[in-house]
């Protein structure tokens, strides 16, 4: 009998979480195992159209709390519609984001306070938690000449946020480790590409054969 | 100096409250009073985008704490757009439904627990609760009676619930009127309009006086 596993990718913006995630998608998929990525909104519909409220340039005022509520919307409805069926299936889903960029963005980032951030997330979510939480570790500075410089997407309102912003993001993020020791992995994601891979997909693996 | 006063209209589809919000309103205008006449989204182009994906026919498959977490974010934005302004301005400001409708409708008509709901809405609304909120109460047969009779607008994915769905709802509200006592006051909708529109201006202009 196939055990379902929850695994999500975590971390300041340019610390490679998304790439990295991709790869190791391709690799677990080679070996054989039974495995979808995903990352909010994910082709949800309902959640794809709360996200193009948050995205929305013109929505200048959009108030801080109203942000982190409409994240838990679409979080909600991403679970449902997609992590959950997978997971019943008995797949491991990979997921880049979830509760925690909540907790590091909107909590520490902009200040709702981690608790008040986790509280509506506990809500939205019916408390499900992953099996385990990747973050993917970066000084600040790094990240966003990471971004600068690929410039593989388009810079949206979020990228606008300051770089104290991103430290105190990371710092929620190694509080985070601690706090959630028993999900928590740390890899170092200011080495180069491949030892980042290996070190995650080793995480990885452990994780499937103590499942 | 002008003090401001926050009063919210409450009940079940049909209980007439928007109705008599618009007299109140103009009555009190009349009267030279300085106040505002709003209902979520208000005309706040966020909440309005919101409310757009609550009301939206195609989103058959809308989970419950999603749209909650909606409504609390469309609230948020409406809040902190336009009822703290004039408030802060020293008006009196009527809404036309606030967080006591998600409580009835969410916490107990669709069964995600009062107490959870409020949470959330606590967040929304940084614990800013109205300074006196009036049930229009009402058996759920009248209400739904008086829609199908009236037709005043278009018939929405909500009007399509269930009359035991309104029964929670009442007893929801009845049961927030002992429990937030300090705020409430009953006025009994199923009487003719003019005798319920005097009862509520009323009510209102006691608070205004003791205020």
């Amino acid at each position: 009998m196939k055990k379902s596993l929850f695994i999500t990718f975590e971390g300041i913006d340019g610390s490679g979480k998304s790439t990295i995630a991709k790869l190791v998608y391709e690799e677990l998929n080679k070996k054989g195992y039974d495995l979808i990525l995903s990352r909010e909104p994910g082709g949800v519909k309902i959640a794809e159209d709360i996200r193009a409220i948050i995205l929305d340039r013109k929505n200048t005022n959009l108030d801080d709390r109203t942000e982190a509520l409409l994240f838990a919307s679409s979080r909600r409805q991403h679970l449902v519609e997609k992590i959950l069926p997978a997971l019943n299936e008995g797949k491991i889903v990979l997921c880049d984001r979830y509760i925690d960029s909540s907790l590091a963005y909107q909590g520490a980032g902009k200040g709702l306070g981690i608790d008040n951030v986790l509280n509506i997330n506990l809500f939205a979510t019916e408390n499900k938690l992953p099996d385990l939480t990747i973050l993917f570790d970066l000084e600040p500075e790094d990240g966003l000449g990471r971004i600068n410089k690929s410039k593989v997407r388009e810079v949206n309102r979020l990228d606008l946020e300051k770089l104290s912003f991103y430290h105190k993001c990371r710092n929620a993020y190694l509080e985070l480790a601690k706090r959630y020791d028993d999900r928590y992995k740390i890899v170092d994601a200011s080495k180069d590409i491949n030892t980042v891979l290996k070190e995650t997909l080793e995480i990885i693996i452990n994780k499937i054969e103590e499942n």
